[in-house]
């Protein structure tokens, strides 16, 4: 299969009775501040506090039952560990979830809340494969990457359909970068909704390897950045690079200061919690290095998981 | 006029050009923790960040054109004077805002903000009615109270309306109690649209002047109240009292701690930012002081004005 928008339909009917419909809304004050009208598409809202439960959820609940019985394995000490944790309780099938051993606590305990099986290992990539590899062997689960599948990429596309559905005329979608699960899913759906309609992405200056791949052509791995965006450290996926460079009009990077700023301006204005992988969308209507005034913007408000005891601007 | 169900619905009417369809939220972490089914009607996420908006809304749009002409005045130092201010903007008449000179610097500049011209007085009640009384006679502006005004009430009354069209089959509706404003309306609004259904309030312990009210079957007055609940200091009004009595069902009390512990776990679980007065509504759910086991439970979110460099919990 190839990722079109009749599996990203498809994925919304699928996922529909067990994740949120997130809210689209709307903050004059940003719309005076940037000089855009914004849309604000909430995953931060979603269950687990972020996207990452659409595509978790369209991956598991596309499981034959014989697959499912076995379950679904995957490493990932991040949002997706808890998406795929919840999405496999809720479906009654073991979630395991290969973990490097030095994960901050309290997303060890996230993922054991929802009651994924996690397995430690050393903190490199080699270990994470290895571990990840001999569970799936051991099981029989099937591997659900965070952003190379399509049903992952399909179930995060929903919040771009949903999007549009609730805003039908929007001119501008802008959808975070990491390791490109979002912004295909995003791009596809747009595309295949609303002819013409731009897709834009945000990306950490610090984190730019999806920027720089898109200008060299080919999939630039990222390599240790450092920025607060701790969603968006992945490198491009296979699966999703393509996708991006037929339908992305063009990544734009973002300040840390930016970041910051944003996601405090959507704390204090907006009143919602976003973490900051989620302001780099604002960041790029905030930081004006594009015009887009006067369109009418759809951002996606990627994810809410932060540590209120270390806000950035403490 | 007494306020009735009309009055509301003809406040929703009136109303709705200008305020947010705010969303009711749900969040499975918070139901497993208080054992009720909870429906977060999300008034934080209102204009101006409260449902104050929301009565002052419907009492700039109820002037008659002589009388907008001469703007609105009231005295207050909290949500209500922005909301004034911004409905006044919206309506493009003046509002006067008296304010303690002592009020802090962020809600004098919020004020600003959205427009309203502020008079600046001595820190005493007496004070703030003479300036404000000294305004009214030089302008002919219409006093807006904040809570003891039918056009108010009937506006803070909207959010119920709004909640019950959303989910009608709710056991129960909790909202906050200061002056009586939102639960006047909020009992209002409920009765007449579902008989039977529950009505009950939300008061800090250490601000229990409307529990004592109810028990004494008179107003008693609130005296320097030190709840971090900043928005529900205030005494009950002539208004807001006898619907009180007629209508709501009791005042459960809670303590800081509940409120602090109820405000935190909504931030992290649920992503949206709510200010102490809104948490106690929680917080009635959290210590668990009443039964309300397996029961459908609308909460009225009532604001999300906080100060994100001073929070409770650091």
């Amino acid at each position: 299969m190839t990722v079109t928008l009749n599996e990203i339909k498809a994925a919304a009917e699928r996922i529909k009775p067990y994740i949120h419909r997130t809210p689209v809304l709307t903050n004059e004050s940003l719309n005076q501040k940037v000089g855009s009208q914004v849309f604000m598409k909430c995953e931060n809202l979603q269950k687990v506090g972020a996207f990452k439960f659409r595509g978790a959820s369209n991956a598991v609940w596309s499981l034959t039952d014989e697959e499912a019985e076995r379950g679904v394995v995957t490493h990932s000490s991040g949002n997706h560990a808890q998406a795929l944790a919840l999405a496999a309780r809720m479906h009654g099938i073991p979630a395991y979830i290969v973990m490097p051993n030095n994960a901050p606590q309290v997303k060890k305990d996230a993922v054991a809340g929802y009651g994924g099986r996690i397995t430690f290992c050393e903190p490199t990539l080699e270990a994470r494969e290895t571990t990840m590899d001999r569970i799936r062997l051991d099981t029989g689960a099937t591997v659900v990457h965070p952003y190379n599948n399509e049903q992952v990429i399909a179930g995060q596309g929903t919040a771009a359909l949903e999007l549009l559905e609730d805003v039908p005329d929007l001119d501008v979608i802008i959808a975070p970068v990491g390791g490109g699960g979002l912004l295909s899913g995003t791009s596809i759906a747009a595309a295949g909704i609303k002819k013409g309609i731009r897709v834009i992405a945000a990306e950490p200056e610090l984190a730019d390897d999806a920027f720089r791949s898109m200008q060299a052509g080919n999939i630039i791995l990222s390599v240790n950045p450092k920025t607060i965006a701790d969603g968006l450290l992945t490198s491009l996926g296979t699966l999703t690079f393509p996708v991006i460079q037929e339908r992305v009009e063009q990544i734009v990077t973002v300040s840390e200061a930016g970041i910051i700023d944003s996601m405090k301006f959507i704390w204090e204005r907006a009143k919602i919690i976003i973490e900051p992988s989620a302001a780099t969308v604002i960041a790029v209507l905030w930081e004006k290095k594009i015009d887009l005034a006067g369109l009418k913007v759809g951002v996606i408000l990627s994810g809410g998981n932060v540590d209120l005891n270390k806000l950035p601007w403490q």
